[in-house]
């Protein structure tokens, strides 16, 4: 059986996460029971849901345990089978954690499922037309519900989310303003991506300053907005929200590190009659295939390509995984494991 | 004609509302055109909403002018009509303002509507069987939704639209945990209005002791929450909601006099896949006969019979309107004009 480099949770980040937080470790991989599967990973994603399971604290999901493998998605190949829906050489996308290799029970539901990498590249059923991309989707369809011509914005614009949210927005005629860390990200959101705008939120660092960006690159007003990020942004949105506007509440990595992140002003969600929402895509796994089916179709016809940051070998993952918590990621941030 | 006694709003609230914001000054009625009426309000109703309308900012309604009768809701009968629809004795409820007569439109959708005073008392029209009954209704019927069994939650909890929700929330099987300030008033919201259990805010006047309430009041968590003050006690609910928790948010009273009260942990609506929605209740009327038809069996089988606090006379309206916002009144708080 091959050797299996492993990323284990070494200990809980005090404040901001380090790379002493993780260690690597390697093991055997075990032999196949009846109905298992061996994956060699193709692809390690990295995430910031990661970052708030590595807390101890309640939230949607379990915490990571402590000196267990850290979970996350990857995409790699059936090269040894015991489950009859399982042939070596099928590609799959699964949870196999920062690990070069898993041991899956192929009969359990939604643990594997196959795709085809023929049309679309592999690593996007970790990004454009996997979690992130459904993501993007479903705060689109399910919570903002967009009219033609309405404006919307998304924070963490140039990421994994936020590049799928531009170009689902953009499919259903409405402008799209990103927002960004840099001059380099907001270049690449509205030449590459579709965006109709990026502010570059290292140049309005505060309330005041974004809100003004956002009056200016949003001049009817904002109809919806996506949330990756929280914080003074969304403080900033809500000062520009036309009335009975939506907010998919997505993620908060603003506040993942320590005290949260107060909301300034929610007597205007009232003046405003606005709904925000919260939520959790692994909870709406039903609209998952109506998501991909559109995500696909986006990627093949050439609509949706975003970049990818690729880091090498599972050792970089931790320190791959600090630089995506500070931004230093373009677009979606992969480890390749061969 | 007869002379009518009018409040108008004399100059804007510098913090507090005072009495000096307000002028009492009298004139004549004018002679009735083609398709107008004569109304003489019985009762006036005073609201919250009507401090955020004292205010000259941005809000979901203008702001009242300053020197023009103050808006308001008011209940009476016609004494002389023009308009073929309406006939002398009458009971009209409609938006007549702080006055004891006004002349109205009678062809004008929405501003008069005849009530039928022989099973549900006339000022009921005003608050249960009227605008708050039906912004309870509203609230929890369309954004709260809940399910039998579920514990939901009210702020302001024996206040005109408090009380309607504990009839409407019991009748859908709910367990109803209020908010309400003092003793008497928690004794009266589980005495009468049939709250199942009522937490006096004066008691646990911060964070933690309002958490530590709730927790005890609500053992399952918080299913759905009804907002009229916001602050602390909305802090305090977000600590105790369930997942998928939704708030109906109406009014945010605590915060009409100053700076803007934050939110101090969004994250936990995201943490609960939470819905927040504002709504103001007068941009759906095609709710209204469905509610009020409720609200008015309610009222008839004996399930909702609130109690009122009644000032006489139109002088005394600023004073008992200040009272309402420093929660003097219990149940509806009216003024008796006749």
């Amino acid at each position: 059986m091959p050797r299996n480099q492993q990323i284990v949770l070494e200990q809980r980040p005090q404040g901001a996460a380090t790379v002493d937080n993780f260690r690597l470790v390697t093991s055997d991989t075990p032999p196949l029971a009846e109905g298992q599967v061996l994956v060699r990973h193709h692809y390690l994603s990295l995430d910031p849901y990661m970052r708030g399971r590595m807390n101890d604290s309640k939230s949607y999901a379990a915490s990571q345990p402590l000196g267990e493998v850290m979970m996350g998605g990857t995409v790699g190949e059936v090269i040894e089978s015991r489950h009859p829906q399982y042939a070596v050489g099928d590609k799959v996308v699964g949870m196999g954690g920062w690990q070069e290799y898993s041991v899956v029970d192929g009969g359990a539901p939604g643990l594997l499922r196959k795709v085809d990498a023929s049309q679309v590249p592999l690593s996007y059923y970790l990004g454009a037309v996997g979690m992130p991309g459904v993501t993007a989707w479903y705060g689109l369809t399910q919570i903002i519900e967009p009219q033609p011509g309405q404006t919307l914005t998304v924070s963490a614009a140039t990421g994994a989310v936020g590049s799928a949210f531009a170009a689902l927005a953009k499919a259903r005629g409405c402008r799209v303003v990103g927002i960004a860390g840099g001059p380099l990200k907001c270049a690449y959101a509205v030449d590459e991506l579709g965006f109709d705008a990026c502010i570059d939120h290292r140049a309005h660092g505060d309330l005041k300053a974004m809100s003004q960006a956002l009056k200016a690159a949003c001049p009817h007003g904002i109809d919806g907005h996506f949330e990756n990020v929280g914080g003074y942004l969304l403080d900033a949105v809500l000062l520009r929200a036309n009335a009975f506007a939506r907010v998919a509440l997505c993620g908060m990595i603003a506040g993942y590190d320590g005290q949260p992140l107060p909301l300034l002003n929610p007597a205007l969600l009232l003046i405003n009659r606005m709904r925000v929402q919260g939520f959790i895509v692994s909870e709406h796994m039903q609209f998952w295939p109506q998501a991909l089916q559109e995500l696909a179709g986006l990627v093949v016809a050439g609509r949706l390509r975003p970049r990818e940051t690729v880091a090498q070998g599972l050792a970089s993952a931790p320190e791959a995984f600090l630089g995506l918590l500070q931004g230093k990621n373009v677009g979606k941030q992969l480890v390749k494991l061969v």
